[in-house]
């Protein structure tokens, strides 16, 4: 028996359904689904991907069996419709569309009123009575098929349309009479003959068939192949052909057209929601020309035309009806579109509808009050994604805006503030209660107080995880990164942006850290709700995930945030934002400086007390929760100044001389300190500051549990081990000053030893590390950079080509390579069971807080992701989906 | 049955053999094998390794068959020397020594004249009839026991003995009576009991295992823990026992002792070659207090005292037969050492000799002739690392040096000349044939031609694989680097040596880069010389291995070098070196501040026709061979000048304004070059480069094989690929070139494209990769770098650290990390062939030069290790190894 390659839909019954997606296409498998359960669409058939994956295989050629399997459906159309392909008196006309397995609007053709030609045209006025109306229908299929299927450039057509018009004398295309019509019908056809040299196909068999390879040839057009890469659809996955019997909204006043929502897709409030035109074809409702009226009384607005509901109100009950219907059949909200020929109602399509993340919810959450789903799919209906929307205050949308530059939205959200241009002017003004928005080139550690202070941050340069951006989204603060347009200029305290414009010290902007929009002046905002609908979401999330969330946080503040957002422990605390503090980054420099041991122990008994005051604030943030403490990890010259001025006024205040200071800084100049002198390295050479962070996590922990009843477990976290020797040494050393705290205190504390997995050796020998290691965390930042020899800072210059290009799929720093560093994981987490089977295993990078990362986590058997405290939502849900086993993003 | 602790020798037959070095140790073992074989070997036993290592598996106690055993042994002792242990009459004495499966000289303890006490010394007086020499042996006795066993401070007796002389007035130990030793043993026991509150132990038991006891607590003495650590020899081998008769060569004038080579040691030439003193014990030779006199008439020079084959005829006649039988014994040159007691001689130690790479060839091929081992052997005979000492000039070992400072023996050699500081002047002053020494804080690529034009370079910072390092390697120039004891001052033209000396431009100074020594003034060198014997090896070697050496070389001069060491084609020639030449560093510079594309092509039009240039001469040098060609690999802010003066003096040149270029050289300025936009990376945002690149190389190749008649297959190599999407991209467009300049110019020419394997993702996703490469080659710098997340430039603050705190077992960048980098390295010959079965693999990284690294690079199966010229030797002779199973390194 030859394939099947044609599937046929009329009558109240299909060959296909909705769950033949692959090989009908969405838009297919519908009208199918939509026939079958006897709603009214008119009749047609669907040619299969499988005849677009067999065209590119075979030399864009046809199985062979195709023409006949298309005629005899062609057949069953004509017998249904009671008319006839190409018949002079009463011809069948079709459209003919295609519909890939994934959506891709406006990606590829679509050919109209296809059958007309000089003598069907007769035929047409005939059925309609209407000559304008077939002479309309006429031009406008051959201008649609010269452009599509024929290849000629549309603008001439257009230009003969305009002068018809100015001869005429008249503005709009209504204007015009059947005559002039007719005569541009000829003209049009004139034209196509002398642009491309044949003529315009008057056989209709001829029509379909040009017509069917516009289709399949538009698979493989720019704009697709883009649309494709842009959105992970393989090439291979083809397109269907949809020919479908043409069925009029624009024969009349008793024809319409219009597309609608089962439900509200920005709120998803539950009421029937679309608009419609009244004697008009689909693409005019698009096109913008007329004002769409709205469908039914409940959106009318004063001064909105005649609603549906009131002009055509049996056509509107039964549409209704159909609403219903297929809420309860699809158990989803559906995007419809419909046409009215002469009273009688047709769907042309069906499909789930694209909604907001807030409409996500509360259908989600409706539907499964109405019953209509369980909460599993309710969980699975909302896209982890797209809840950031929710989580940070945006720009009111009815604003109006003056968008003076864009760069990259680095951490979601909206703020408005008065430009300054350091942190020490950022701190100042916020402490006499200015709003500001903190510029620089780029930030850097010693800008956290600034960052801290300012309502949202703005930089030149770096990418969506240079060190404005990892901290900004850790503060949940708003963050534009790595904006070319603008030239900030320290000296005069100013930017320019777009078109020139002078920015100052103290000029208003707004930052819209969500789309990289930089705005002049104030934009309105409007507060995340937490509302009832997100926290019963959120309570199912919780229910059905196996993976837990944690928190990336260096504070009390931080802390105390997360868990609000849900929180399961804290992942990562890292200390050395802590030495960045006013009031002991002096200390630190003291031990830096010191020229032996004894005065580096000296500056680090400054260090020990405020150190253990901020993990006593984190821990009783998290009483009862875990929390993972990082010892020091950066380099010390990141606390140093670099700059000459700055390393002359430092030498000052410490009373050293600028040459001796100089020196230092030169000393502990590192040409790659990605890879330098950091982490454990510094912890093996300078063991007197990990025993200091000990101390003061211990004495933290002990005085808790001595004077406040506390239960707390900390994990001693170990940075950039390559080797077990490495931790070998370091884990001895912090066993023994914990159990010397211990021992002083007198009290009982449990606490784990544990390591960051972020450089490739250690990945590789995890079996030899996890030998010393209670439990690993995977820093997959590092891991990355290391992994693929990218600096984070540095790869802005070729990383959004590599994008682009499609040499990367994703920014890895963004979403983790799961082929390449996620490989490293998996063989980490399998080589570290080998040796501690019930060792904890975490991830701690940024990719924690990624949908896609955190799926990847649960399948790899990871314990818990670490995140933001802002993604921790996101995270849970995407835990869900995964242990879920996945959803569909409906908010894109 | 109970286990076998103890092993008898004596009378000719031994209850061990040279095979039991594991059980017995070196010493043992051959002590066995040496009486097996009938020659005069004093009789005792060897208590085995097993018993050590029970020791400390056991809290310091021994199997309880151990005392019987030994008891029994010792019996069977004493009825072969018809003496007995305590025995006032007839006592025997016994020496307690350590012997270890590896050589440990110096690094465990031994005891002479054990037995004696009060009584027994009576009996020796008997014996010898000598009481003088008695009681001698008894106050020796007395000093290394007190010493070695009771640990009492050696100072307390040494002292006693100095005031006896003083109160004598006398200054040799010589011209001390039998009665001062007399006097002194009563001396000394007081002095024991005083300092350390017990007896001198009397009983010659007790003495026995008191002995026994220090030799295994010896095992853990720090200085053995230290020694077994740098010589990478596990602690759980355990030393073993030997306990023997003794036997005196200081009884008189018929009495001597001395140690002696089979073959000269140094220069491997076949004749007997030792020292020896009459009237002495052993440790007399070695201690330097008398002057040893030469063995035979062959060593003789005028002045010398007389020789033993003068003095004693007999004894050394005997010992002559002794050298010839162990020789064909054993098939290699033997150190003995030997003693003979009133004109009766023993041998109380045989063991394969250590000897220099020079002697170490002789002796090899020498052997092969007289038919005592075949070729195999030989080639196993000779240390693949030692070779480097014959490959460049050398100090004249005779030259009088003064040390100034000691830094990295970063590339073997010597070399003299005059001081300067910058590259321009070293090229300057070498044009009018001046000698130079380039001293640098550290070197960066535009120093190139200074280190062309230097004899060797100094530098201040950087490690073994710093950029001077590694550049100074490549050209087979001495180096010494990292030198910390030397601070440089470049604005008064001099630098500070140890001492606080100022050293000037212009002074005259010598470099030891195989020791790391720098030396005022000149030191006269010796050139390598490539003897008759050196090449018949070589042959050898070559008939031997499996693995292809070729070599990393950027220029014909290079090339050609590297053919005479026996380069087998080019592994690595890096592009970017010839950027670096004053006749197109300014073309590259051109290129690299064009505004736009058409810029661009138009400088690299400009350095087109130089790189075909320097293509033709290196693939003349390399006719018939494989050439590899590396495109451009490092950042372009490498070929901008980074100092404000430079800067200004090149806009200059450049006709730009200072602005613009420092513009540039901001904007290209990077946090971590290392992980930056290079390589690949350039490639794909520049494709215009790789294009000239490529199409430099392939009209070389057709200009050759049109003009020359040549076969060449150029191998072009796309480096720092870590996804197969970049390398789809950069092949396809380098083939498009190749086939270009192909059909312009009608020829046939092959070529293939492949990839460095050097960072992680690369490794991992090898199977991917080799889709689009025929061939990889390992660059294991980077790939360590990347690996280990270690900066080369920056590890010289930590990484000595690690290697002397053994958390490191070595220098990452010296010797292939084989757990971490080499699992990456193993996985993507796996994963490679698993895609391309005959995918060709080899290496090009520092390691390819590294003997147990080109070990590895054999077991993983390469097809070839690259290496720098001067290399080249060494990675052939240790492939042989490799193959042939691996050798003993004797030349240590």
């Amino acid at each position: 028996m030859a394939a099947k390659y044609v599937y046929f839909f009329g009558n109240g019954s299909a060959e296909g359904n909705a769950t033949m997606k692959n090989l009908l296409g969405g838009k297919g498998a519908n009208l199918a689904e939509m026939t079958s359960i006897g709603l009214p669409v008119p009749p047609g058939f669907t040619i299969s991907t499988e005849v677009c994956t067999y065209y590119y295989a075979n030399g864009n050629s046809y199985p062979s069996s195709l023409e006949a399997e298309t005629n005899a459906n062609l057949k069953k159309v004509e017998e249904l419709m009671g008319r006839t392909f190409g018949d002079a008196k009463n011809p069948l006309l079709v459209s003919v569309r295609s519909g890939a397995r994934a959506s891709m609007p406006g990606m590829m053709d679509t050919i109209l009123n296809l059958g007309l030609n000089d003598t069907t045209v007769q035929g047409i006025i005939a059925q309609s009575g209407d000559e304008r109306f077939a002479y309309d229908a006429y031009r406008r299929f051959i201008q649609m098929y010269s452009d599509v299927v024929m290849g000629m450039n549309k603008h001439v057509l257009e230009h003969l349309l305009e002068k018809k018009k100015e001869s005429k004398g008249v503005h709009l295309d209504t204007e015009l009479t059947a005559a002039d019509w007719k005569e541009l019908v000829v003209a049009f056809k004139a034209a196509v003959k002398e642009e491309l040299g044949q003529d315009f196909p008057e056989d209709p068999r001829d029509q379909l068939w040009g017509a069917i390879g516009a289709v399949f040839g538009s698979w493989m057009n720019q704009r697709a192949i883009t649309y494709r890469k842009l959105n992970n659809i393989p090439a291979d996955w083809g397109t269907a052909v949809n020919v479908q019997s043409m069925v009029f909204g624009n024969m009349g006043d008793d024809c319409a057209t219009g597309v609608a929502f089962t439900r509200d897709p920005s709120t998803g409030e539950d009421y029937f929601y679309g608009e419609y035109l009244v004697n008009a074809q689909g693409e005019d409702v698009v096109a913008g020309i007329r004002t769409p009226q709205p469908i039914n009384l409940h959106q009318k607005k004063p001064g909105d035309l005649p609603s549906m509901e009131e002009v055509l109100p049996e056509c509107y009950a039964q549409l209704a009806n159909i609403r219903s219907i297929l809420e309860k059949h699809y158990q989803d909200m559906q995007d419809i579109e419909f046409t009215i020929e002469k009273g009688k109602l047709y769907m042309l399509q069906t499909r789930n509808g694209k909604r907001t993340a807030k409409a996500a919810i509360k259908i989600a959450v409706e539907m499964e009050k109405e019953g209509l789903i369980d909460e599993k799919t309710a969980v699975l209906r909302v896209a982890p994604s797209q809840l950031d929307q929710l989580l940070h205050p945006s720009l009111d949308p009815k604003a109006e805006k003056t968008i003076i530059a864009k760069g990259l939205p680095a951490s979601p959200g909206a703020a408005s503030g008065e430009v300054v241009f350091t942190a020490d002017e950022a701190e100042a003004e916020a402490k006499v209660g200015k709003r500001v928005i903190l510029v620089r080139v780029e930030t850097s550690p010693e800008d956290i107080h600034g960052m801290h202070a300012a309502r949202g941050i703005l930089t030149a340069r770096g990418g969506m995880t240079s060190h404005a951006a990892v901290v900004a989204r850790g503060m949940g603060k708003c963050c534009v990164a790595g904006c070319g347009d603008i030239k900030v200029d320290y000296k005069s305290e100013s930017f320019v942006a777009r078109n020139g414009l002078v920015v100052k010290k103290g000029d208003m902007i707004t930052l819209d850290g969500s789309t990289g929009e930089v705005m002049l002046g104030e934009v309105p905002t409007v507060s995340p709700e937490m509302t009832g609908d997100f926290a019963t979401l959120m309570g199912w999330v919780d229910k059905y995930r196996r993976l837990k969330v944690r928190t990336n946080a260096d504070t009390p503040h931080d802390s105390k945030v997360a868990r609000q957002f849900g929180a399961e422990g804290i992942g990562l605390c890292r200390t050395e934002h802590m030495f960045f503090e006013a009031d002991r980054i002096a200390a630190v420099r003291e031990m830096i400086l010191a020229e032996d041991l004894e005065g580096r122990k000296k500056a680090l008994a400054k260090i020990l007390p405020m150190q253990k005051g901020d993990f006593i604030g984190i821990f009783r943030e998290m009483k009862g929760l875990p929390v993972t403490i990082r010892l020091l990890d950066p380099p010390l010259h990141e606390f140093l100044p670099q700059e000459e001025k700055d390393i002359e006024a430092l030498a000052a205040t410490m009373g050293v001389s600028t040459q001796q200071l100089k020196h230092k800084v030169e000393f502990l100049h590192e040409f790659n300190p990605m890879l330098g002198h950091r982490g454990c390295r510094l912890g093996l050479t300078f063991p007197e500051i990990y025993d200091m962070q000990v101390q003061a996590i211990m004495e933290a922990a002990c005085e808790l549990v001595k004077n406040e009843g506390f239960t707390i477990v900390p994990e001693i976290m170990i940075p950039l081990i390559a080797t077990v020797s490495e931790l070998k040494v370091l884990r001895a050393n912090a066993i023994r000053v914990c159990d010397e705290v211990i021992a002083r205190y007198g009290v009982q504390v449990e606490y784990l030893i544990g390591t960051m997995i972020e450089l490739p050796r250690a990945a590789l020998t995890a079996d030899e590390i996890a030998r010393e290691a209670e439990f690993f965390s995977f820093g997959t930042n590092d891991l990355t950079q290391t992994t693929f020899g990218l600096s984070r800072d540095d790869a802005g210059k070729f990383l959004p080509f590599y994008v682009e290009a499609n040499i990367l799929p994703e920014d890895p720093f963004v979403s983790l390579d799961q082929s390449g560093v996620g490989k490293l994981v998996q063989m980490a987490c399998q080589l570290g069971r080998s040796t501690r089977e019930k060792i904890k295993l975490g991830i701690c990078g940024e990719h924690g807080g990624d949908p896609a990362s955190v799926i990847f986590c649960h399948e790899v058997g990871l314990d818990y992701v670490s995140c933001s405290p802002f993604r921790v939502p996101i995270a849970r849900l995407a835990a869900a989906h995964a242990n879920l086993g996945g959803g569909t993003d409906l908010t894109k």
